[in-house]
């Protein structure tokens, strides 16, 4: 999506790849919003690492990453030894496999590049398929999301109110995001419309990144504390609710998503406004039979305890007149503990939100009802 | 209650008067949960100030702050003349009262105090009685808060997850607290349990004051991101909710409370779990008759746009080894920006809560189905 920057507005994915310098181009969204930067790895073991250290996070976007790490990998190698080729790969799989060991997203694009390249009959050979392989990943993941913002966008209406939690944005995949596709797609066709991006504490992704990239795309937009939904939502301030999913399960439409995913989707239904969830295919779980069964994460404790930001006065905070962002070097971000020295935490990182209480799934082969996905799963392409 | 300082446990109330000094003795919470002080201020205006800088804040404390105020100013008086004392007496009380101009809780105190006072025939004798009136203010709190504990504590048994948001604690009071009193009761009981403190952002009163109050009394507790009591109530880890009140219609049973209060009642609905929300009198409203029309006060954006903080390492967080509080100058609170520096926000202060969600509202005169309030007005002390 659109960056201004410097002055200048841009179109930018968040991985992409330089050809010429075997580089991964990453945004470095660790700095964000503070910052805008473009990171460049110089080799993958250097991409494993930005993966590892989440200079890059979000399913499709780590997914992408690890599969142009791969190709990456590839490329560098001298040589036109098939099985010293083979023996070097299995380095570079090993060594982005464990940048993120539970993520599922870098290990289904990389088994997909190495589907493709391993038909290649001489390294030259495999080396360009692994290319082709990861573009062509990174494409299929901006196809999705362009599909995901064609259905969801008839969800939206002008003068709508919609609220959106965490970030599932274009900064979670290559572009365009799941949550947020409907938002680009309807502002596209002409749609004015007001965005609530939920704070979301304790890690404050709908704050710091789908604000940043909403006032980047100039969608009117404001944030609110978690604690703020139920009571728009009474008032009638709140047309529409549309969120992301880290795993949806196929088999029962139940909804792993951020941390007050469920409280928002109970708020919902209470009032009758119609919550949806957008998520990109290679987040259903065909296998899962129980939402109760989906691990859920335990987070450090500092995350709850305290707030990243930066430091600045409490009465230069809506200067709303600057647009783009910051250059780089003007904002350190600082940890401040918050609560109170002497208190511990509790931190699950993920809810499960139950089929009931979502009014439809986008999908990029459509919108469905959560108890639909298991009929329709050969369209959703599930094989089995 | 006990606050352990400098390795000393002693009883603190959070409001007390030092005769000696003609000082008003306040616990300086804007440093809290970081620094312990307390603070005299030395004349009335010094008071007003401690109200309006929320050196002070909470129903009761402002409350008893502004009988002590009265009184203070009164006391400072030199001379005989009534006529000037009532003139003096008039810019003392203007002076206290515009300190928080919306809070009600100050003008009662002072109305009582006054009517009080008037009844001696002497400056002396106006002075002892305004102190001996603000006094008995005081402790009327306390022994409202007393009560609110023995009702309250009979709902809680040993091996309990409870959950509070926001401060109703013994620092809103003058001692003991609403929402707190009957833990504080129950573990003078000896009965076990733990506290969840919803972080209650923005101004996460709940990390900071209720998770304070907490550790210096020795209850087991943990703070949470607001968006985790959803998850934690679907999985079974929370049985009681105990919240307080802003303001309590005494007609309707509907509450006003800290924003995100009602989130947590219609979390609390579904899952069966009981919601309890316990009140001194002073904030039942007898007049209103549609919580809908309970102004909503739009606060700054920089509460949800930043935090306040000490700056740490993210690292050192959970040192709970240490037990009480730092001394004085080692903790200087900062504001940091956390939300993209572009982005604006909404900031409703309060939210209001439907008797329906309500199982029970905890009195000083006993536990309550939130429509029979208007039934027992004579008994919650309105005479009309």
């Amino acid at each position: 999506m659109n960056v201004t920057f410097r002055g200048r507005t841009q179109h930018y994915r968040t991985v992409a790849f330089d050809r010429a310098r075997n580089a991964v181009l990453l945004i470095e969204q660790r700095l964000l919003p503070h910052e805008f930067k473009i990171v460049a790895t110089k080799n993958f073991r250097e991409t494993a690492g930005a993966i590892r250290d989440m200079i890059v996070r979000g399913a499709g976007a780590i997914g992408a990453t690890a599969a142009y790490g791969l190709a990456q990998g590839a490329l560098a190698f001298r040589g036109s030894d098939l099985k010293k080729f083979s023996a070097h790969m299995e380095t570079v799989y090993r060594t982005l496999r464990i940048a993120r060991p539970t993520a599922v997203d870098p290990v289904n694009a990389m088994h997909q590049t190495l589907r493709a390249m391993w038909v290649g009959e001489t390294v030259a050979e495999q080396q360009s398929l692994a290319l082709a392989a990861a573009e062509e990943f990174a494409s299929e993941d901006v196809r999705h999301c362009e599909e995901i913002g064609r259905h969801g966008a008839k969800l939206i209406r002008s003068g709508m109110n919609i609220l959106t939690h965490c970030n599932a944005g274009w900064l979670a995949f290559v572009d365009i995001g799941t949550a947020t596709a409907p938002m680009y797609a309807a502002q596209a066709q002409g749609k004015k419309f007001h965005v609530f991006c939920d704070e979301t504490r304790p890690r404050s992704q709908g704050a710091t990144l789908t604000a940043w990239e909403l006032a980047q795309q100039g969608i009117s937009h404001q944030v609110i504390a978690d604690n703020a939904a139920g009571h728009l939502m009474q008032r009638g301030e709140i047309d529409l609710v549309i969120v992301g999913s880290d795993r949806t399960l196929g088999r029962t439409g139940e909804v792993a998503n951020k941390i007050g995913t469920y409280t928002k989707a109970v708020l919902a239904k209470r009032h009758g406004i119609p919550f949806y969830v957008a998520i990109p295919l290679s987040t259903i779980d065909w296998n899962l039979k129980r939402g109760f069964d989906i691990p859920i994460e335990e987070r450090c404790e500092s995350e709850v305890l305290g707030a990243w930001g930066v430091e600045s006065s409490p009465q230069s905070n809506s200067d709303k007149s600057r647009a783009g962002v910051q250059s780089p070097k003007s904002a350190k971000r600082v940890y401040v503990r918050v609560a109170n020295p002497t208190s511990g935490a509790r931190n699950p990182g993920f809810d499960v939100t139950p089929p009931e209480l979502i009014t439809g799934i986008i999908t990029p082969a459509g919108i469905f009802k959560p108890k639909e996905l298991w009929q329709q799963r050969r369209k959703l392409g599930f094989d089995n």
